[in-house]
């Protein structure tokens, strides 16, 4: 049985906020932190055979200055620089092959795929990129709870921060237009696109899919499935921490971010979704204060609209970035 | 706890063939009464805002003279006629969308996707071609027991003609190179290409991963995963009719095809697989007369090799077509 | 943890009912088609060592005037005609054996189990009527979305007709009173036998157990279990074909049909239903405009009230068919 | 993964049984005590509405002399008394209501059916009769380990001797013919009839369907399904007392009872069966010293042959019973 | 997902109690009944090897006069009598071994442990008591039916009568105060713990863990878990007897038990217990008439509050025992 | 189904060992690294209210100088030094309370529990120390595969170093006898230990009860459940470094530290047990070079022994300490 709420309360669904009061200046500090570090984005070709698309494997300095891999793939035959979509990555995957990617570069734009660090060996799509700060205390297993009791110290910080400097990176490089920039992703994807959509002003627009790290307490509250039943877990465990678990978990919840974005947004959800479930999302798209449509996939779960909705993704990246 | 033979048994197993006396006559007289209908291979420009391949909505006589649907991706830009390979599709799906088969065309091949009839709506890609031939009694739900007291009426018998007419289909085209033409699927669109391998003798290679309705009986014997439970499932309910659903399904038995064909080969195999289990995997390659080679995957199941083995597909691939 | 709505609510549940504008005209056309093929009943005896009733393998010309199987039962020495309870079979089973169908004969009343056709094959009892409508698309396994695009093409109505048909059937035999015939199912029997009461105005009653296909665009949208599930994935599928799934459908929901029904009518339903919830079919009974009561089982699932609720029938039965 | 013996293996098993030396004396000794109780049986006609049979509610004194239901349907109009098919109940069930019995009446049989004292309130059909002896400790869900630790106290000590005392209940009747009793039951009902085909010779035949208690310590080493896994639990607990249960449980294993037995037997068994594995099954059929038949139904799990097999069990008491 | 009620719905859920009429005369009259039994209470040295610990093998006569095992645990070297815990268990579980309970005596404190009738074989600690009482009548595996028609032979009026009868007991030791005396339990000891609070009225304070038998009626109507679905799946059989299953459990329900506590306790939930459900615990804990204090574990199920709840019961323990 | 070896098969089985030439090597640059740092034993007493027992919180010095959290509960009241059991944790555990460490102090002997770096937030015990060394790489979520690339970086060389140096800070608490030392654990408590007896030459003695990491790649080969399984899970997405994983694991096998061992052991399994299934802990006992006893439980699974078994270690540690 599927027991979130109907439709025309989720459309209508608008919680508190857990907004801590410095959020803005906890995100000033740390991305003028990591941007001490020099980007240093490195693009070596690498030989993938493809024909429609030159591969590069990348590397740059994400937080702390820590090596973070992507991809790079460039449509061959392009006449000047390329719009690129920065794309994100699901829970417990990583960058994976570059044929994994093919998609964007189809419609001649160019993508560039961020690694998240430390995950990439969860059974799906392989990564390459470690996450050189240790965990701060034990740890359930998966990220959700890597340095969960200071905010300086939580796992999302730093992939939050390698997203900003993912778009930066994919700046530099010169097939790629800098004023045409897309982020994208779904689930945890979808998390980090929110946050980039609200801390890089100057995107063309943000691809939020079924997104992760919002409304995260309810979340918590109303679900089992992971990776948000990480949190309970841990809490179950922890139980007279579970305050400042929430505490550090506010200066990640996309609630916030979704106040603050002011680019063009296509959101999605499936309104079968057990892992992201509807309330988290539709809380997420009716706080977010740039201009929005939602897809709503009344029969989907957390795979959500699947190639139909790449497709409205495609014609809203067209539209988007004038291309 | 897993508990199909162990590898190096696997490796040895050459079970008995169940080989109808007029099996090669059965499959001629099939065939032969296909081509009687005029193969009619219509390519229509589809538009699709892809920038690398051209798509052609497809649609040919299969079968009986239906029209059987399928997607035609040729890359833009090659000089003469390219490569293309043929594309058979897993249990349940179908022909899907167009940006779901950009992998060969970014490497510079066609591809040529057959849409699988009455298939196509089981949860994932979508299909768009009916099987206008009705069933001839009850049947348990899927396609497996369609027609499966008849060779003449079994639902394989048409979809494997479709097949062999795809492959017809595809030559046609003028951007094809019909020399260099490869069959390829997974599980049951391995399954297809295997028995495609025997029919169309001309064929550059054979791409045959996790392939199901091989060593059909004793696959039903150990397996209680569908689609071959769907066989268990019509065996229990038509208890006097077993043997006449196994002397059916000796027409179709992929170790039949193995011991005709010609053509090199590459398998694959995951070690973990219930739902095509290894040694009915095995048993396929070991009875291959062509020339073969099998990737074993020791930590996979069904899903097998993933894109790892898509890039020893296209190493193959390279290999065979010359390209 | 049980979740659909309490039983006080239940009983007050009065959704509105989706009625296409031409409802009555679709049915009325749908049978005359079907009444111009001849019945055709064939009532041939069947040797079955059976020593209570006489058993007859039944043929007649259901929808389309395609071959419908049967079985009629009779109780010996019954002196002049009995009354008969014409059945039918919930989702996936067949006519099965005679000795399937002793209750009613034992009571004294013929019994005339109708198959289902193309059904019969899903792991319980067997059927021997095949489908010869093919379908008109790709199909969700099972019957469900079988042509689901048109009202024409619709498996159900195909099904719905051969029990009209049924009903005329069981009228043609010597041993039966024509004028004392109750219709009887449970779930899908259940929805076959709403159908029927409204298309078949002088039935003396109707025995509605548990039914299926009664308000059911809310089921989709609270159950996952099959077959409603079906529908659940052809619309994940076909995404946009949703409202063009429903439009159909609305011809063949039993709220439709309950708001035309007169005849006196038992119903039942298990609290803990998860196949066919209870507010769907409290929605059935409470739109039901003939006289009705109803059976509440609260502890029992879909299986309903069991052998406990085939004595309310029996006894319902008696006041009903004066016997 | 089906995992038991091959077909080939399973018909050569012969396993040694686990026979105390004081076997016979202990059963000999426990129908003597017994039969000290006036048998007592009493015929009460119940009311059923039912037009082919008569019903009678049955109380009888079993082990202990106490008070044991059931229910007799005697076919009306059969001239003379008739055989009458004594029937025993699976785990859990009682002897439910009159209706579900009547299927050897249609066939001009009586039925006479024992309820399991204690049993009928696991789910399914419901039970009438007390088992007035408590436990002797502490005991695992179920009636498995009741008294378990001697053989004295041991709960299928009294079932067992109540199946015994159902025989001659039953021969008093004036409508059953005492010289054609059949006994018959599946799983825990298959265990008793192969235990009373021992203990009582002159039977016409007995029907033994996927028997329970048979290779007893076996099964509770293979299968981890209820109700051997009952036992399972019990050892887990009681780990200094598992010789002590097994020493109890061989008085009644039905291997030794099969060793003994010399009425003529119609087995089943289902090669899928998890919950009396089929190793179990074919020990006792290989053991089973009378003449004996042994239907094997391959796609089936404990629900056996279901009602092809009851029309085996037709033929094959026809034949026994001369009738 | 999780779908009681939200926190603050709980806090003020007051249902109306199911309470007859003679309950209090009903259980006046059982525990006048009881003590007519000599108690003979007998405290047997048995050898542990401890050195914290003397441990008693106790028996004392319980409902009936029946013998009732138990554990004494008394520190070493405490000087004078020690307050005690009596301490009652969670159902399907026994006694276990006295190192099973070294909580208590490590704060000084002695634990005196009753074993629970008939229990203790069900998978985790073994018991030693029969309950020599037989059921009345058809049972559902488990305790939960056993003798349910008649408040008098329930099997929770012998248990409860028992636990009473073991305070008493523990009082006539000569190393305990008989002035500090608690009560303990989480879920069927919680039950136990609350009926005791009620019916022994000088008790220093009781600890009633996740309480199970609490608001049965609503808990059988919305949790599909153990022990309440015992009750479920009864009343799915016995559909006739609903009422009066009911009407025995008001004589046992923790509600009426609750109104009639004067006792300081010390409750705990889990939000997610699926087993005791929340609105069944508050319904408890609001309706308790003595002092009390609520624990309240958002993210834990029916394991309640683990060690660390442990650590708050010895904080409430050490204020209400002045030790 | 169960389906490791039978017993008598386990007994005997005696698989060759992955030895690493420089295995001795590799340990022996471990312990005399991890010894440079200063081991820094810190006991601060903890208030508990305990009166059997002193509590100390704990910290030293483990692999690289880091901070390693314990608890050390020594009896009240011994006269002079007392022997010390030091006791590993299973695998996503952490120290807990120190209540839950109440057995081998009531034994009269103190217990050490080590902390596990960087676990118990895995949803039963929580734990108190970071493991301050990052990940390498991709991780699947657990520990088994942080680092698994290189032997110097896998977070068992780490645990088994932490543990290896927890003797050696039990030995030099004042109260603790150096000479009378046990090591304890179960799971990957039983790994530890087992190593530990291989390093720590003078041990009393060593409990190893169900013990993982044994029989590594067998056991990946054989079973699905964690934590094994998050082998098979990376080398599933690390196709390419399968044998690099194996390597590094070879110098974990506790085969090898089997081979290396003279202390007394005591070893348990559990017949049923998925997690360490009998074959891996059988190999593992079979290969022990010193003195061993084993104990088997027939029908438990990776719970083993349970409360039984904990006497049995009392008793064989009662013998060893000479206490």
């Amino acid at each position: 049985m599927f027991v979130d709420m109907p439709l025309d309360q989720l459309r209508a669904y608008l919680p508190e906020r857990p907004e801590p009061a410095d959020f803005d200046a906890f995100w000033d500090r740390t991305l003028t932190e990591a941007r001490k570090h020099d980007l240093g984005a490195v693009f070596t070709p690498h030989p993938s055979a493809l024909t429609v698309a030159d591969v590069y494997d990348v590397t740059y300095a994400g937080y702390g200055g820590h090596a973070i891999k992507g991809w790079l793939l460039v449509p061959r035959g392009a006449e000047g620089p390329v719009p690129c979509v920065v794309e994100y990555i699901g829970y417990g995957g990583g960058r994976g092959l570059p044929i994994d990617w093919l998609l964007w570069p189809s419609f001649g734009w160019a993508v560039f795929v961020m690694d998240s660090r430390g995950q990439g060996a969860g059974g799906w799509r392989r990564g390459d990129t470690a996450d050189p700060e240790p965990g701060t205390g034990p740890q359930t297993p998966g990220v959700m709870t890597k340095g969960v009791h200071d905010p300086d110290d939580y796992y999302y910080r730093r992939l939050y921060t390698d997203a900003v400097r993912a778009v930066e990176a994919a700046r530099t490089h010169p097939a790629v237009d800098p004023g045409r920039i897309a982020v994208s992703g779904g689930s945890q994807g979808g998390a980090i696109a929110l946050a980039v959509s609200a801390l890089v002003p100057d995107l063309a627009c943000a691809l939020i899919s079924v997104p992760f790290m919002c409304h995260i307490r309810h979340a918590t509250q109303i679900t089992d499935e992971n990776p948000y039943a990480e949190l309970a877990v841990y809490c179950r465990v922890f139980k007279d921490r579970v305050e400042e678990v929430f505490t550090t978990l506010s200066y990640f919840d996309g609630l916030n971010f979704a106040a603050r974005s002011a680019v063009p947004a296509l959101f999605s959800v499936g309104l079968r979704d057990g892992v992201t479930p509807p309330s988290t999302v539709f809380a997420a798209h009716n706080h977010y204060a740039g201009p929005k449509e939602m897809r709503v996939y009344p029969y989907n779960g957390h795979e959500g609209g699947e190639s139909a909705h790449a497709m409205e993704q495609a014609a809203f990246l067209r539209a988007a970035l004038g291309a």
